[in-house]
């Protein structure tokens, strides 16, 4: 319900309007709850009976998408904190923008409407299918419209194939993922946190241990949102049979949003494979690759499919996934950029943003700021900056006294050196009087991480 | 799991097939599951290292892109089953496609990441608002992904407000309102319909009657997909007084996926309106306006919508979407065509679209062969034609005995011409033989409405 940047704490009015308040202090912005953007919005007018002639409409539209366009390349240079990667050139895919491409239902079965793109986007799941060493006979998925679908079709499949199953997630997993555990109506164990953001396994053992009797479904993070902590996937499974459960008592969905597509091209990074016991992975398409709308990838077995299954004859295809029509235009993104790129390239813009992720953190450090970035990851988590117009300008994400950057291959050492240069300077400000201390980042990043005057 | 257009029967082969039958007779084609794209998908192949050199990978790619292009326009002509508007013109968006333009969360309320069109978005809504009659303050809603985002989130809703609610749809609802129901751990009524396809309130009645001491959450059909029936609201709502039910014991969704943004421009047509006690409306995109996605909008009374909401701190921003992650294309082209026809450009629209219908439905019945339209669609239900080449050719979507035509904007008198000439011609081949009759219709469409031997 807060209607900025993510503030300490808030409170609805009896007027229906939120007051927000940052480290206690009263702000002065009110936000009034579904009535901010409404202010802003770009109305809809009924065309006058002589739009046709005088022009003045097409006009209108022109220069209000003009003035938008401006502001799209100036917010997109402007990025740091979303795991998008905003560097892409589909100019060749322009063309495509005149129809109407819906991939209806099942991928791999033909439905009866014929302007679609299903022959892309089996091509793009054969290829992650490759990467995540399954078989073609032995895997279904779809590409799906973002990270949260992919983590709605996991869990639900999962459930489907336990339905009395109880679902374990960390707390640092992707609110999804509690998202999904109301829908369903699933029982749900918030599972701790390791300082890193990795699952805290001594404490899985300890749930898993109170809810033996029944079947457990477990979402893995491959790369947490906040501090892209990898969740290790070995552990989770060891502790499973540790606790007594065998491989038919457990499904284990791996929501691999952004660092899914990224750890595979890592030298010494832990592996995501179908030889191992899960029962699904999913990935997000413009996070790593990039693309205009957000979209995904999701896997998993075909014999787990069937039992979701429902027969549709008016469309004549096999309804498995999560909404029925699907946006065809994603597919086709995705197939083209993994043609351009392949495995080489996908390695080589990997290695950049891991380097260019070390350079950031290290300059933080040398600047006396608190900062920490786990080990195969390109999310800098730092001390949450104080000013929210610094904040919304650098598109930052924020959680209690954390911020991150995420480094994505349009971050650029450029950028990270004009974000740093302001960064510093602006800070020296904020905590020019003495009394105003920089944030403890102790229980968010560690003390080991944290260069607040109580750490040192 | 049947892989190609709708058979009378299927059975699942031991191995793994599928083998299908039409009329009794053993078909030639076999359907293996999870197989059959996999043949004709076009593989990802890793970049030669020389590829930059010889441009051999661009050249390949341009012929696959030219090919499909080339595919499109031919499928894009010869359409005709599909609620899909195909007829769009968003040449002045193309720039927009060099940008990564997600509405991550809700609408109403800023999130941090920079590159968006909520106020598109916001535009979009507010008209609708004013078309369904509700007040800015009174509403909130979101751009969807398709229809059946809209039919999630509006059942997802009306649970949240009576978590023991019973879920009351007609058979004949879109198959996602079951889905709807199979996700979320509902009690699911089906109720029965009449022949027109619209929503039977006597068998309704003696359901309510039977769950008299459950809240009742209704989806009523603005047109159903397969007849595109109108489902009575005012009759509905009548019928949940008269069984003793007040308005704060049930919950009302419209599924106007097509008929939604058609209705309200036919002259006497019943009205959707949030002066009746309903929860919310969803309706899609890509239909009547035409889009390039698949997309759709969404609207229910922001008093519902608090239920719904948790806090994601990290988003600084309210989640109450089904997706976080959203594409922010959709609004845009959604406000383009808003703003080009305006409601009177609908109007016309409408207007020739069921002229077009009636056109369509006296043709079929001058030469023979079984057809209904039910007042105010736009849907010409008929006889199944027997050649499946010809129902792939036309694009149709088929059941039992039945295929329709939906009469859009981008089918014209001429398209129908060609269609029902060859239609006309062929049908004159699959049953020259005697002893081979076209099927009867009456369970589908009524006597009436049925040419063939037995009901005439």
């Amino acid at each position: 319900m807060v209607g900025s940047v993510g503030f300490e704490s808030s409170a609805l009015e009896s007027n229906g309007s939120l007051k927000t308040r940052i480290n206690g202090e009263d702000d002065a912005r009110e936000i009034v709850m579904g009535r901010n953007v409404h202010t802003t919005c770009l109305s809809i007018t009924e065309p006058n009976d002589d739009d046709e002639f005088t022009g003045d409409k097409d006009a209108y539209m022109a220069s209000v998408l003009a003035r938008y366009r401006m502001n799209l390349v100036e917010r997109t240079s402007n990025h740091l904190g979303y795991p998008y990667n905003l560097e892409f050139d589909y100019g060749a895919l322009g063309q495509l923008q005149h129809f109407s491409i819906n991939n209806l239902g099942d991928p791999f079965i033909e439905s009866n409407y014929g302007v679609h793109s299903r022959q892309f986007e089996v091509g793009v799941l054969d290829w992650f299918a490759r990467l995540w060493e399954i078989e073609k006979d032995d895997y279904w998925g779809y590409i799906t419209n973002c990270g949260t679908e992919g983590n709605l079709h996991g869990i639900l499949v999962g459930r489907e194939v336990f339905p009395d199953g109880v679902l374990y997630a960390s707390r640092d997993s992707h609110y999804s993922v509690f998202k999904a555990a109301r829908m369903y109506r699933m029982e749900c164990v918030k599972v701790g946190t390791l300082v890193t953001g990795e699952i805290d396994c001594a404490d899985f053992k300890s749930q898993l241990l109170a809810n033996k009797e029944k079947p457990a479904i477990i979402n893995v993070n491959i790369g947490t949102t906040v501090k892209g902590a990898v969740d290790d996937l070995d552990l989770v499974i060891e502790t499973l049979k540790e606790c007594g459960f065998s491989e038919d008592r457990f499904y284990i969905h791996c929501d691999g949003a952004l660092f899914g597509l990224m750890m595979p091209f890592v030298k010494r990074a832990p592996k995501v494979s179908f030889k191992k016991p899960i029962g699904s992975v999913s990935v997000s398409g413009h996070k790593f690759v990039g693309c205009p709308m957000p979209c995904g990838v999701q896997l998993t077995r075909m014999k787990h499919i069937n039992v979701l299954s429902s027969n549709v004859e008016y469309l004549a295809s096999r309804d498995a996934t999560i909404m029925g029509s699907r946006n065809g235009h994603a597919p086709i993104f995705l197939w083209y950029t993994l043609n351009k790129k392949g495995y080489k390239g996908f390695q080589k813009e990997v290695q950049r943003c891991l380097r260019n992720a070390h350079y950031l953190k290290d300059r933080l450090r040398e600047a006396g700021i608190s900062s920490m970035l786990n080990e195969l990851s390109s999310t800098v988590v730092f001390e949450r900056p104080r000013d929210e117009d610094f904040v919304r300008q650098w598109q930052l994400a924020c959680e209690r006294n954390m911020a991150h950057v995420i480094v994505m291959p349009s971050v650029t050492i450029d950028k990270l050196d004009c974000f740093l240069k302001e960064l510093i300077e602006k800070r020296s400000t904020w905590y020019q009087d003495e009394n105003v201390q920089p944030p403890c980042l102790a229980a968010d990043i560690g003390k080991g991480n944290c260069t607040c005057a109580h750490c040192n």
